[in-house]
């Protein structure tokens, strides 16, 4: 792990950050989900409101993986919760604990910046994801289901 | 619903919340689980840095209703969403449109934001609501799992 260095995503890192999105993306089966850009990203999580931080990890230099995170939060805690968003990384750099040093980081940022929580969502499918994070303590919230309402629904739900 | 207004909520509506938020746990089975005080919800929610916000549903000036939002972010659109993370109306204020009301207040303020989602979780075992907002057009996300982290586990897995 001495090779494995964490940092904080900055603008520059835009391309980079759309580069493993899609990565991911097309492990997830969903390629075609994504229309974010480079300049896209870079206006919409590199603004100071955003409320939107990434964190890259490098291997001898090399961005192998990232993620994604912004703070959610609990009324029955009255605490802000950090959500991870994405996570992500590459494959040929898997195995030499990349992924589980960006969940540690993200897990210290958590406690000190209060939260009572971190959260993030998994495929139901994704069996190894899924035992990984059952292994590292977290528990899945099965009882919950999301809703999303968007496109054309939410404009014409909007307007009535 | 000519009776109905729909306000943003602030500080001095933090025991109002609380109620609410009572309410709504004791429906969902979780009353134990409501650690939030008047004081932790001024104190967190009712920040400039907290990134959360509340809407109060009031009917002939009594406040019948509430949900509490923020924002949270997709990589696939590089856009923000918005997330309710709590919707409840009084029992016996229901069915005079106050729901509907604050959920269409959302979808506005989420387009107004420029937010390519509206999103929210529900119980698995609330019948109800899920057919009401599938009536809405809202589409259930049953491919995800939530997972969480949180207390000694999180402590934890920090420090190791």
């Amino acid at each position: 792990m001495s090779q494995l260095t964490i940092r904080t995503a900055e603008i520059d890192d835009a391309a980079t950050i759309l580069h493993f999105v899609r990565e991911l993306a097309i492990y997830e089966k969903a390629e075609d989900e994504v229309v974010a850009t480079e300049s896209s990203i870079k206006a919409t999580m590199f603004n100071e409101n955003s409320g939107v931080h990434g964190l890259i990890c490098e291997h001898q230099g090399q961005a192998i993986g990232f993620c994604v995170y912004f703070y959610n939060y609990s009324t029955w805690l009255a605490k802000p919760g950090l959500y991870l968003e994405d996570l992500y990384v590459s494959p040929e750099h898997r195995g030499i604990g990349a992924g589980v040093l960006l969940l540690r980081r993200l897990a210290n940022i958590a406690l000190d910046k209060g939260c009572g929580r971190f959260e993030w969502s998994c495929l139901d499918w994704n069996k190894a994801s899924r035992d990984f994070y059952q292994a590292l303590g977290a528990k899945s919230q099965d009882e919950w289901v999301g809703y999303r309402m968007e496109g054309k629904t939410l404009l014409n739900f909007a307007s009535q």
